[in-house]
Protein backbone atom coordinates (compact mmCIF):
# COMPACT_ATOMS: atom_id res chain seq x y z
CA UNK A 1 0.00 0.00 0.00
CA UNK A 2 1.13 3.58 -0.94
CA UNK A 3 0.82 6.79 1.16
CA UNK A 4 -0.42 9.83 0.85
CA UNK A 5 2.05 12.07 -0.75
CA UNK A 6 2.85 16.56 -0.24
CA UNK A 7 3.12 19.20 -2.25
CA UNK A 8 3.80 22.24 -1.13
CA UNK A 9 2.64 26.12 -3.25
CA UNK A 10 2.19 29.44 -2.76
CA UNK A 11 -0.34 31.64 -4.13
CA UNK A 12 1.77 33.72 -6.38
CA UNK A 13 0.34 36.78 -8.02
CA UNK A 14 -0.74 35.66 -11.39
CA UNK A 15 -2.81 33.17 -9.48
CA UNK A 16 -5.53 35.55 -7.81
CA UNK A 17 -8.82 37.34 -8.70
CA UNK A 18 -9.34 40.74 -8.30
CA UNK A 19 -10.10 39.94 -4.42
CA UNK A 20 -6.78 39.33 -4.07
CA UNK A 21 -7.48 35.07 -3.51
CA UNK A 22 -6.37 32.42 -5.68
CA UNK A 23 -9.30 31.81 -8.53
CA UNK A 24 -10.62 28.57 -8.59
CA UNK A 25 -9.02 27.23 -11.65
CA UNK A 26 -6.00 27.97 -10.27
CA UNK A 27 -6.31 25.44 -7.46
CA UNK A 28 -7.63 23.07 -9.47
CA UNK A 29 -4.97 23.83 -12.14
CA UNK A 30 -2.59 23.29 -9.05
CA UNK A 31 -4.78 19.95 -8.68
CA UNK A 32 -4.07 18.59 -11.92
CA UNK A 33 -0.28 19.42 -11.84
CA UNK A 34 0.18 17.03 -8.90
CA UNK A 35 -1.69 14.85 -10.38
CA UNK A 36 0.83 14.79 -13.13
CA UNK A 37 4.04 15.04 -11.01
CA UNK A 38 2.49 11.91 -8.79
CA UNK A 39 1.28 9.62 -11.77
CA UNK A 40 5.02 10.36 -12.63
CA UNK A 41 6.50 9.98 -9.46
CA UNK A 42 4.48 6.49 -9.23
CA UNK A 43 5.21 5.23 -12.94
CA UNK A 44 2.11 5.91 -13.74
CA UNK A 45 2.37 8.72 -15.83
CA UNK A 46 0.75 9.62 -19.44
CA UNK A 47 4.28 8.69 -20.69
CA UNK A 48 4.27 5.55 -19.90
CA UNK A 49 1.11 5.04 -20.81
CA UNK A 50 1.97 6.51 -24.30
CA UNK A 51 4.46 3.50 -24.51
CA UNK A 52 1.52 0.98 -24.84
CA UNK A 53 -0.52 3.99 -27.16
CA UNK A 54 -2.48 4.80 -23.96
CA UNK A 55 -3.48 7.96 -22.10
CA UNK A 56 -4.96 9.47 -19.31
CA UNK A 57 -8.05 11.71 -19.47
CA UNK A 58 -9.57 13.58 -17.26
CA UNK A 59 -13.14 12.43 -16.71
CA UNK A 60 -15.19 14.49 -13.62
CA UNK A 61 -13.52 15.85 -10.90
CA UNK A 62 -15.30 17.25 -7.59
CA UNK A 63 -13.58 19.99 -5.81
CA UNK A 64 -14.71 20.90 -2.16
CA UNK A 65 -13.33 24.81 -1.84
CA UNK A 66 -13.90 26.27 2.01
CA UNK A 67 -11.67 29.29 1.24
CA UNK A 68 -9.59 30.29 -1.23
CA UNK A 69 -5.91 31.23 0.24
CA UNK A 70 -4.80 34.65 -0.18
CA UNK A 71 -2.18 36.11 -2.42
CA UNK A 72 1.60 34.92 -1.66
CA UNK A 73 -0.15 32.46 1.25
CA UNK A 74 1.52 28.94 1.40
CA UNK A 75 -0.37 25.89 1.17
CA UNK A 76 0.32 22.30 -0.17
CA UNK A 77 -1.83 19.39 -1.39
CA UNK A 78 -1.75 15.69 -0.53
CA UNK A 79 -3.01 13.46 -3.34
CA UNK A 80 -3.32 9.62 -3.41
CA UNK A 81 -4.97 6.82 -5.97
CA UNK A 82 -7.59 4.62 -4.41
CA UNK A 83 -8.02 1.14 -6.04
CA UNK A 84 -10.28 1.12 -9.34
CA UNK A 85 -14.06 2.02 -8.75
CA UNK A 86 -15.17 0.59 -11.47
CA UNK A 87 -13.63 -1.41 -15.00
CA UNK A 88 -13.07 2.11 -16.36
CA UNK A 89 -12.49 4.31 -13.67
CA UNK A 90 -9.37 4.83 -11.70
CA UNK A 91 -10.01 8.03 -8.61
CA UNK A 92 -7.32 10.16 -7.20
CA UNK A 93 -8.23 12.23 -4.23
CA UNK A 94 -6.84 15.72 -2.69
CA UNK A 95 -6.63 17.59 0.46
CA UNK A 96 -6.06 20.95 0.52
CA UNK A 97 -4.03 22.24 3.82
CA UNK A 98 -2.82 25.59 4.62
CA UNK A 99 0.20 26.64 5.83
CA UNK A 100 -0.52 25.19 9.65
CA UNK A 101 -1.79 21.74 8.17
CA UNK A 102 -5.18 22.46 8.18
CA UNK A 103 -7.59 21.22 5.59
CA UNK A 104 -9.65 24.10 3.65
CA UNK A 105 -10.33 21.74 1.00
CA UNK A 106 -10.38 18.49 -0.96
CA UNK A 107 -11.12 16.96 -4.48
CA UNK A 108 -11.56 13.18 -6.08
CA UNK A 109 -11.21 13.22 -9.67
CA UNK A 110 -11.82 10.02 -12.03
CA UNK A 111 -9.58 9.37 -14.73
CA UNK A 112 -10.24 7.03 -17.63
CA UNK A 113 -6.96 5.26 -19.79
CA UNK A 114 -7.88 5.91 -23.64
CA UNK A 115 -6.83 4.37 -26.56
CA UNK A 116 -4.59 6.99 -28.21
CA UNK A 117 -5.52 6.31 -31.58
CA UNK A 118 -8.94 5.37 -31.11
CA UNK A 119 -9.43 8.03 -28.62
CA UNK A 120 -11.75 5.20 -26.98
CA UNK A 121 -11.69 4.30 -23.22
CA UNK A 122 -9.87 1.29 -22.49
CA UNK A 123 -10.36 -1.09 -19.46
CA UNK A 124 -7.98 -0.87 -16.41
CA UNK A 125 -7.19 -4.61 -16.57
CA UNK A 126 -5.22 -3.82 -18.94
CA UNK A 127 -2.57 -1.57 -17.24
CA UNK A 128 -2.86 -2.98 -13.99
CA UNK A 129 0.37 -4.15 -13.58
CA UNK A 130 1.40 -0.66 -13.79
CA UNK A 131 -0.90 0.04 -10.13
CA UNK A 132 0.81 -2.56 -8.47
CA UNK A 133 1.25 -0.81 -4.51
CA UNK A 134 0.69 2.10 -5.93
CA UNK A 135 -3.38 3.04 -4.12
CA UNK A 136 -3.52 3.99 -0.66
CA UNK A 137 -6.34 2.47 1.18
CA UNK A 138 -7.32 5.96 2.91
CA UNK A 139 -11.02 6.91 1.58
CA UNK A 140 -11.83 9.72 -0.38
CA UNK A 141 -12.23 13.13 1.11
CA UNK A 142 -15.51 13.66 -0.04
CA UNK A 143 -17.87 12.60 -2.01
CA UNK A 144 -17.68 11.75 -5.61
CA UNK A 145 -17.95 13.66 -8.76
CA UNK A 146 -22.14 14.27 -9.65
CA UNK A 147 -23.75 13.79 -12.46
CA UNK A 148 -24.70 17.61 -13.62
CA UNK A 149 -28.26 17.22 -16.13
CA UNK A 150 -31.11 19.31 -17.31
CA UNK A 151 -29.06 22.87 -17.54
CA UNK A 152 -32.02 24.66 -19.08
CA UNK A 153 -29.71 27.79 -19.61
CA UNK A 154 -31.01 31.94 -18.94
CA UNK A 155 -27.85 33.18 -19.70
CA UNK A 156 -25.95 32.52 -23.35
CA UNK A 157 -22.06 33.69 -23.86
CA UNK A 158 -19.67 32.52 -26.71
CA UNK A 159 -16.28 32.25 -26.48
CA UNK A 160 -14.00 31.10 -29.53
CA UNK A 161 -10.99 29.06 -28.74
CA UNK A 162 -8.21 30.74 -28.99
CA UNK A 163 -4.27 30.42 -28.71
CA UNK A 164 -4.39 30.78 -24.84
CA UNK A 165 -7.06 28.11 -24.53
CA UNK A 166 -4.94 25.35 -25.96
CA UNK A 167 -3.17 22.61 -24.93
CA UNK A 168 -0.65 20.49 -26.68
CA UNK A 169 -2.98 18.83 -28.21
CA UNK A 170 -4.70 21.71 -29.48
CA UNK A 171 -7.55 20.99 -27.51
CA UNK A 172 -9.20 23.07 -25.09
CA UNK A 173 -7.18 22.97 -21.60
CA UNK A 174 -8.77 21.30 -18.86
CA UNK A 175 -8.91 24.56 -16.62
CA UNK A 176 -10.38 27.08 -19.07
CA UNK A 177 -13.51 25.75 -19.26
CA UNK A 178 -13.73 26.33 -15.48
CA UNK A 179 -12.19 29.91 -16.57
CA UNK A 180 -15.10 30.40 -19.08
CA UNK A 181 -17.86 29.36 -16.52
CA UNK A 182 -17.15 31.98 -13.77
CA UNK A 183 -16.64 34.06 -16.55
CA UNK A 184 -20.45 33.81 -17.49
CA UNK A 185 -21.20 33.69 -13.45
CA UNK A 186 -22.32 37.40 -12.22
CA UNK A 187 -19.96 38.73 -10.47
CA UNK A 188 -21.13 39.02 -7.48
CA UNK A 189 -21.05 35.63 -6.45
CA UNK A 190 -17.18 35.95 -6.65
CA UNK A 191 -17.01 38.95 -4.18
CA UNK A 192 -17.50 36.87 -1.18
CA UNK A 193 -15.32 33.81 -0.91
CA UNK A 194 -17.89 31.29 -0.26
CA UNK A 195 -17.58 27.76 0.50
CA UNK A 196 -18.61 25.86 -2.69
CA UNK A 197 -18.41 22.63 -3.91
CA UNK A 198 -17.65 22.35 -8.03
CA UNK A 199 -18.87 18.86 -10.21
CA UNK A 200 -17.30 19.02 -13.43
CA UNK A 201 -17.50 16.27 -16.34
CA UNK A 202 -15.97 16.72 -18.94
CA UNK A 203 -17.52 15.25 -22.34
CA UNK A 204 -15.59 16.30 -25.48
CA UNK A 205 -12.92 17.97 -26.49
CA UNK A 206 -13.24 21.53 -28.17
CA UNK A 207 -10.56 22.74 -30.94
CA UNK A 208 -8.69 26.09 -32.11
CA UNK A 209 -11.07 28.27 -33.49
CA UNK A 210 -14.11 26.46 -32.74
CA UNK A 211 -16.82 29.09 -30.97
CA UNK A 212 -18.21 27.66 -28.02
CA UNK A 213 -21.45 28.31 -26.28
CA UNK A 214 -21.47 28.67 -22.75
CA UNK A 215 -24.76 28.05 -21.12
CA UNK A 216 -25.76 29.52 -17.86
CA UNK A 217 -28.40 28.52 -15.04
CA UNK A 218 -29.11 29.79 -11.61
CA UNK A 219 -31.01 27.54 -9.60
CA UNK A 220 -31.07 28.29 -5.96
CA UNK A 221 -27.94 27.85 -4.38
CA UNK A 222 -26.52 25.58 -7.24
CA UNK A 223 -25.25 27.75 -10.58
CA UNK A 224 -24.92 25.55 -13.34
CA UNK A 225 -23.15 25.10 -16.65
CA UNK A 226 -23.26 23.44 -20.38
CA UNK A 227 -20.40 24.45 -22.71
CA UNK A 228 -21.26 23.24 -26.17
CA UNK A 229 -18.93 22.67 -29.09
CA UNK A 230 -18.55 23.86 -32.57
CA UNK A 231 -21.30 21.08 -33.76
CA UNK A 232 -23.20 22.20 -30.29
CA UNK A 233 -22.81 19.11 -28.95
CA UNK A 234 -21.79 18.87 -24.85
CA UNK A 235 -18.68 19.29 -24.68
CA UNK A 236 -18.09 20.36 -20.73
CA UNK A 237 -20.84 20.51 -17.55
CA UNK A 238 -20.68 21.64 -14.39
CA UNK A 239 -22.02 22.68 -11.62
CA UNK A 240 -20.99 25.11 -8.65
CA UNK A 241 -23.03 24.64 -5.23
CA UNK A 242 -22.56 27.88 -2.78
CA UNK A 243 -22.44 26.93 0.59
CA UNK B 1 24.49 52.53 -5.25
CA UNK B 2 22.43 49.26 -5.34
CA UNK B 3 23.07 45.96 -6.66
CA UNK B 4 21.12 43.61 -8.86
CA UNK B 5 18.89 41.54 -7.26
CA UNK B 6 18.10 37.98 -8.58
CA UNK B 7 14.79 36.01 -8.74
CA UNK B 8 13.96 32.65 -8.94
CA UNK B 9 11.43 30.92 -11.20
CA UNK B 10 10.66 27.96 -13.31
CA UNK B 11 8.20 27.24 -15.72
CA UNK B 12 5.11 25.72 -13.57
CA UNK B 13 2.54 23.76 -16.62
CA UNK B 14 -0.09 26.30 -16.07
CA UNK B 15 2.68 29.00 -17.65
CA UNK B 16 3.14 27.42 -20.91
CA UNK B 17 1.14 27.72 -24.15
CA UNK B 18 1.02 24.78 -26.56
CA UNK B 19 4.22 24.28 -27.38
CA UNK B 20 4.93 23.69 -24.30
CA UNK B 21 6.84 26.98 -24.19
CA UNK B 22 6.82 29.34 -21.41
CA UNK B 23 4.13 32.15 -22.85
CA UNK B 24 5.51 35.70 -23.39
CA UNK B 25 1.94 36.64 -21.29
CA UNK B 26 4.01 34.42 -18.10
CA UNK B 27 7.04 35.63 -18.40
CA UNK B 28 5.90 39.67 -18.74
CA UNK B 29 4.18 38.32 -15.94
CA UNK B 30 7.26 37.42 -13.77
CA UNK B 31 9.15 40.64 -14.48
CA UNK B 32 6.19 42.04 -13.44
CA UNK B 33 5.77 40.07 -10.04
CA UNK B 34 9.86 41.22 -9.67
CA UNK B 35 9.16 44.46 -9.87
CA UNK B 36 6.11 44.42 -7.18
CA UNK B 37 8.88 41.96 -4.93
CA UNK B 38 11.60 43.74 -5.25
CA UNK B 39 10.25 47.29 -5.14
CA UNK B 40 9.09 46.13 -1.72
CA UNK B 41 11.92 44.69 -0.32
CA UNK B 42 13.77 48.14 -1.43
CA UNK B 43 10.70 49.98 0.51
CA UNK B 44 9.46 51.98 -2.84
CA UNK B 45 6.30 49.86 -3.05
CA UNK B 46 2.61 50.64 -4.10
CA UNK B 47 2.22 50.63 -0.79
CA UNK B 48 4.74 53.04 0.67
CA UNK B 49 3.59 55.13 -2.10
CA UNK B 50 -0.44 54.63 -1.13
CA UNK B 51 0.67 55.88 2.51
CA UNK B 52 1.16 59.46 0.46
CA UNK B 53 -1.94 58.81 -1.90
CA UNK B 54 0.27 58.20 -4.82
CA UNK B 55 0.88 54.51 -6.59
CA UNK B 56 3.05 52.86 -9.30
CA UNK B 57 1.77 52.91 -13.36
CA UNK B 58 3.06 50.64 -15.63
CA UNK B 59 3.65 53.38 -18.74
CA UNK B 60 5.71 51.57 -20.95
CA UNK B 61 7.77 47.76 -21.29
CA UNK B 62 9.88 47.02 -23.87
CA UNK B 63 11.07 42.96 -23.71
CA UNK B 64 13.56 41.34 -25.78
CA UNK B 65 12.96 37.21 -25.69
CA UNK B 66 15.83 35.15 -27.29
CA UNK B 67 14.01 31.85 -26.77
CA UNK B 68 10.73 30.77 -24.30
CA UNK B 69 12.06 28.26 -22.02
CA UNK B 70 10.20 24.93 -21.38
CA UNK B 71 7.82 23.75 -18.87
CA UNK B 72 9.24 22.76 -15.90
CA UNK B 73 13.10 24.93 -16.60
CA UNK B 74 14.71 26.88 -14.12
CA UNK B 75 15.45 30.17 -14.73
CA UNK B 76 16.20 33.41 -12.58
CA UNK B 77 15.34 37.30 -13.47
CA UNK B 78 17.85 39.60 -12.32
CA UNK B 79 16.52 43.56 -11.62
CA UNK B 80 17.44 46.54 -10.78
CA UNK B 81 16.67 50.48 -10.98
CA UNK B 82 17.91 53.23 -12.79
CA UNK B 83 18.41 56.85 -11.67
CA UNK B 84 15.05 58.48 -13.54
CA UNK B 85 14.89 59.08 -16.85
CA UNK B 86 13.12 62.15 -16.98
CA UNK B 87 10.85 64.24 -14.25
CA UNK B 88 8.22 61.49 -14.49
CA UNK B 89 9.29 58.63 -15.34
CA UNK B 90 11.34 55.93 -13.58
CA UNK B 91 13.07 52.88 -15.33
CA UNK B 92 13.26 48.54 -13.92
CA UNK B 93 15.38 46.74 -15.84
CA UNK B 94 15.39 42.95 -16.17
CA UNK B 95 18.34 40.02 -17.50
CA UNK B 96 16.26 36.32 -18.09
CA UNK B 97 18.93 34.09 -17.05
CA UNK B 98 18.98 30.43 -17.71
CA UNK B 99 19.84 27.87 -15.21
CA UNK B 100 23.10 28.01 -16.47
CA UNK B 101 22.90 31.65 -15.71
CA UNK B 102 23.37 32.73 -19.76
CA UNK B 103 20.77 35.62 -20.69
CA UNK B 104 18.27 34.75 -22.82
CA UNK B 105 15.63 37.98 -22.39
CA UNK B 106 16.24 41.17 -20.90
CA UNK B 107 13.73 44.21 -20.35
CA UNK B 108 13.35 47.55 -19.79
CA UNK B 109 10.07 48.92 -18.05
CA UNK B 110 9.12 52.53 -17.27
CA UNK B 111 7.21 53.51 -14.48
CA UNK B 112 4.93 56.82 -13.40
CA UNK B 113 3.44 57.70 -10.68
CA UNK B 114 0.12 58.65 -9.61
CA UNK B 115 -1.82 60.73 -7.83
CA UNK B 116 -4.42 57.87 -6.26
CA UNK B 117 -7.37 60.54 -6.51
CA UNK B 118 -6.86 62.50 -9.31
CA UNK B 119 -5.26 59.32 -11.62
CA UNK B 120 -2.53 62.11 -12.73
CA UNK B 121 0.95 61.29 -13.18
CA UNK B 122 3.08 63.69 -10.47
CA UNK B 123 6.99 64.59 -10.48
CA UNK B 124 9.20 62.36 -9.09
CA UNK B 125 10.84 64.80 -7.44
CA UNK B 126 7.74 64.25 -4.81
CA UNK B 127 8.88 60.90 -3.53
CA UNK B 128 12.72 61.36 -4.28
CA UNK B 129 13.64 60.84 -0.84
CA UNK B 130 12.46 57.01 -0.93
CA UNK B 131 14.87 55.89 -3.76
CA UNK B 132 18.08 57.65 -1.88
CA UNK B 133 20.68 54.59 -2.49
CA UNK B 134 18.29 52.38 -4.59
CA UNK B 135 19.69 53.31 -7.94
CA UNK B 136 22.09 50.93 -10.10
CA UNK B 137 24.74 52.22 -12.35
CA UNK B 138 24.44 49.25 -14.33
CA UNK B 139 23.35 50.47 -17.96
CA UNK B 140 19.60 49.10 -19.51
CA UNK B 141 20.20 46.03 -21.06
CA UNK B 142 18.05 47.09 -24.15
CA UNK B 143 17.22 49.82 -25.92
CA UNK B 144 14.48 51.59 -24.04
CA UNK B 145 10.28 51.02 -24.83
CA UNK B 146 9.84 52.42 -28.87
CA UNK B 147 6.72 54.11 -29.50
CA UNK B 148 4.24 52.51 -31.38
CA UNK B 149 2.09 54.70 -33.57
CA UNK B 150 0.04 54.81 -36.81
CA UNK B 151 -1.34 51.41 -36.78
CA UNK B 152 -3.77 50.35 -39.38
CA UNK B 153 -5.70 47.26 -38.36
CA UNK B 154 -6.75 44.70 -41.12
CA UNK B 155 -7.91 42.30 -38.40
CA UNK B 156 -9.98 43.16 -35.70
CA UNK B 157 -11.59 40.83 -32.58
CA UNK B 158 -13.64 41.77 -29.85
CA UNK B 159 -13.05 41.05 -26.25
CA UNK B 160 -15.44 41.90 -23.13
CA UNK B 161 -13.76 42.29 -20.16
CA UNK B 162 -14.53 39.51 -17.70
CA UNK B 163 -13.76 38.06 -14.20
CA UNK B 164 -10.69 36.50 -15.10
CA UNK B 165 -9.64 39.86 -17.07
CA UNK B 166 -9.34 41.82 -13.83
CA UNK B 167 -7.32 43.35 -11.07
CA UNK B 168 -8.17 44.26 -7.30
CA UNK B 169 -9.05 47.70 -8.61
CA UNK B 170 -11.44 46.01 -11.42
CA UNK B 171 -9.26 47.47 -14.02
CA UNK B 172 -7.92 44.84 -16.80
CA UNK B 173 -5.07 43.17 -15.43
CA UNK B 174 -1.84 44.56 -17.55
CA UNK B 175 -0.72 41.59 -18.68
CA UNK B 176 -4.25 40.51 -20.20
CA UNK B 177 -3.32 43.04 -22.97
CA UNK B 178 -0.86 40.54 -24.41
CA UNK B 179 -2.97 37.66 -24.25
CA UNK B 180 -6.01 39.56 -26.05
CA UNK B 181 -2.58 40.69 -28.55
CA UNK B 182 -1.39 37.07 -29.43
CA UNK B 183 -5.14 35.29 -29.54
CA UNK B 184 -5.37 37.85 -32.58
CA UNK B 185 -2.40 37.13 -34.10
CA UNK B 186 -2.49 34.17 -36.40
CA UNK B 187 -1.46 30.92 -34.75
CA UNK B 188 1.90 29.84 -37.35
CA UNK B 189 3.80 33.05 -35.71
CA UNK B 190 3.83 31.15 -32.30
CA UNK B 191 4.31 28.10 -33.19
CA UNK B 192 8.15 28.16 -33.63
CA UNK B 193 9.55 29.54 -30.50
CA UNK B 194 11.42 32.64 -32.80
CA UNK B 195 13.82 35.40 -30.79
CA UNK B 196 11.25 38.50 -30.27
CA UNK B 197 11.06 42.60 -29.10
CA UNK B 198 7.77 43.71 -27.43
CA UNK B 199 7.27 47.12 -27.22
CA UNK B 200 3.95 47.65 -25.62
CA UNK B 201 2.80 51.14 -24.12
CA UNK B 202 -0.10 51.29 -21.75
CA UNK B 203 -2.42 54.65 -21.94
CA UNK B 204 -5.86 54.02 -20.23
CA UNK B 205 -7.45 51.61 -17.96
CA UNK B 206 -10.35 49.47 -18.95
CA UNK B 207 -13.01 48.25 -16.71
CA UNK B 208 -15.14 45.60 -16.10
CA UNK B 209 -18.05 44.91 -18.88
CA UNK B 210 -16.62 46.54 -21.39
CA UNK B 211 -16.32 45.37 -25.05
CA UNK B 212 -12.75 46.14 -26.31
CA UNK B 213 -11.75 46.03 -30.01
CA UNK B 214 -8.23 44.93 -30.78
CA UNK B 215 -7.32 45.93 -33.44
CA UNK B 216 -4.17 44.02 -35.43
CA UNK B 217 -1.62 45.01 -38.64
CA UNK B 218 1.29 42.87 -40.19
CA UNK B 219 4.66 45.04 -41.59
CA UNK B 220 6.84 42.79 -42.75
CA UNK B 221 8.62 41.45 -39.53
CA UNK B 222 6.14 43.20 -37.11
CA UNK B 223 3.26 42.73 -35.59
CA UNK B 224 1.47 46.31 -34.47
CA UNK B 225 -1.79 46.09 -32.40
CA UNK B 226 -3.82 48.48 -30.63
CA UNK B 227 -6.42 48.26 -28.17
CA UNK B 228 -9.23 50.51 -27.93
CA UNK B 229 -11.91 50.87 -24.90
CA UNK B 230 -15.56 51.10 -25.18
CA UNK B 231 -15.54 54.31 -25.90
CA UNK B 232 -13.29 53.93 -28.87
CA UNK B 233 -10.11 55.27 -27.48
CA UNK B 234 -6.63 53.90 -27.39
CA UNK B 235 -6.13 52.10 -24.35
CA UNK B 236 -2.95 50.06 -25.05
CA UNK B 237 -0.79 49.91 -28.41
CA UNK B 238 2.08 47.28 -28.63
CA UNK B 239 4.50 45.93 -31.41
CA UNK B 240 6.38 42.59 -31.75
CA UNK B 241 9.28 42.53 -33.86
CA UNK B 242 10.43 38.68 -35.22
CA UNK B 243 14.05 38.51 -35.03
Amino acid sequence: MAEKTNYKFSVAPEKVDFMLHATIESLCSDLLNVAGVDAKHNGISADVLMQHNRSWVLSRMAVEIDRQPKQYEEYSIDTWVSPHASRLISPRNFELLDGKGKQFGRAVSQWCVIDFEKRMPVSLEEVDSLFEGKFCDTPSPCETPRKVRGIEPTIVRRHEVRYSDIDFNRHVNTMRYIRMMLNTLPIEYLTENRPLRLDIHFAKECRLGEVLTIGYEQRDNLSLFEIRNGDNAVACTAAIEWR
